[in-house]
């Protein structure tokens, strides 16, 4: 079975089971343990870190349950803490894995540009106090699209065996005081959308030249490029899976 | 001093300062005086409920204080929780009040319109699980606007010395699974803007008719309207006053 999930990822050390603080990955497989009696793993699309939050991660799991395909949401909501909705299920074959099968990601970085922080939004924004120059940020996002080594938008810590990745959407928006980047590609990189949104950030404010990204790709360096923008400014907005709603 | 102020209702008693809980004005009124050393009341433009959001809450207080006009949001937000900020911060007169001088109003009510709750929004949303009747609902809105008797659409405990008031907007939209009710007017009654929401809502699943507005004015009946919707959907946006942004 495929779930889609939505969760707001504040009070959680991230997706992934650990010891040192509740996980969505914990909360959803005892869930399940208490919907069909089975111990259940699931493998979620995208290990999202502490603070991220999701609109549309998956995650597939086996089960010998006879719960109807499409009930499973309404089940596992009754049972889930309100910080997790299951919003979507479909059944897959046995061959089926929610990170390996995956064709493509859409995350969203969201900016709150106002000298004030947001009172409302201080969990899903990240706070950006000063003026921005947006057409510079809009100009170098544009330089992220195609086919490109990314080894320098990594942080420590990841295990890919190529750095080489295809982006075909990068694009900024702003609705009032909120900025938006939305990124569309076939995966990411630990902490890729992240460093990406750091250093539009740097760029917009002056402190990196409209041409980081192009610096970045040509020598491979993480020091071409800004910091890793906080966690709670990201989110996993929908994955991809070919034949798959 | 006005200050405008942004708040998340979610952890409060409601803007008023009482005994079962912790409010706004008490967190506000706490800030300013460790700021100032004076035992500073402040006089909010409207007493929101628990749970109820702000964006343009107002509120004014009186101060021997020599804190710059516009040094305020910075000085108070250092004091305040995360989740109350002030954004602004103009001189006014003695004689202003924040509440008998308010000319408007603006408040914001959000439906999510999804079978499953949403994760992200669940303190700032009502859930509304079933499809509305979209096109009945903005028709109804309609029947606001202009000068009437409101005598219906208001709670227990309201103290208004008269019903009549005054809507100029009454907006509809959708945003994806969202859906949004603008209403600005004159004044409010206690729980009009949540008892008009909660009609809409009536009136989007068919439970009551178009025209239950019409209906309410004639007589003057509560019954003939609906259930009062949810705190947590409703956000204060604007105060208006003649001559202050």
């Amino acid at each position: 079975m495929l779930l889609t999930l939505e969760y707001d990822g504040t009070a959680y050390a991230g997706w992934q089971r650990q010891l040192n603080g509740p996980s969505i990955q914990q909360e959803l497989e005892r869930a399940l343990h208490k919907l069909t009696g089975e111990a259940v793993g699931v493998t979620g699309a995208s290990r999202t870190d502490a603070g991220v939050h999701a609109l549309g991660q998956r995650a597939h799991f086996d089960t010998a349950s006879r719960i109807p395909d499409d009930k499973w949401p309404f089940a596992l909501n009754t049972l889930l803490p309100h910080d997790i909705r299951v919003v979507d299920s479909q059944p897959v074959g046995g061959a089926f894995h929610a990170r390996f099968d995956a064709r493509g990601k859409t995350y969203v970085y969201r900016f709150y540009n106002r000298r004030q922080p947001s009172a409302l939004l201080r969990h899903y924004t990240a706070h950006a106090p000063l003026p921005l120059r947006e057409d510079a940020m809009e100009r170098a996002a544009r330089h992220l699209l195609g086919l490109h080594d990314f080894a320098a938008f990594q942080a420590a810590g990841g295990t890919a065996k190529t750095t080489i990745r295809q982006i075909d959407q990068a694009v900024l928006r702003r609705e009032g005081e909120e900025i938006r980047l939305t990124v569309h590609g076939d995966a990411f990189l630990y902490n890729m959308v992240r460093i990406i949104a750091g250093t539009l950030l740097s760029i917009g404010v002056g402190k990196l030249p409209e041409d980081a990204f192009l610096r970045a790709f040509d020598t491979g360096d993480r020091l071409q490029l800004g910091p890793t923008a906080p966690a709670q400014g990201l989110c996993l907005v929908r994955v991809d899976y070919e034949g798959l709603r």
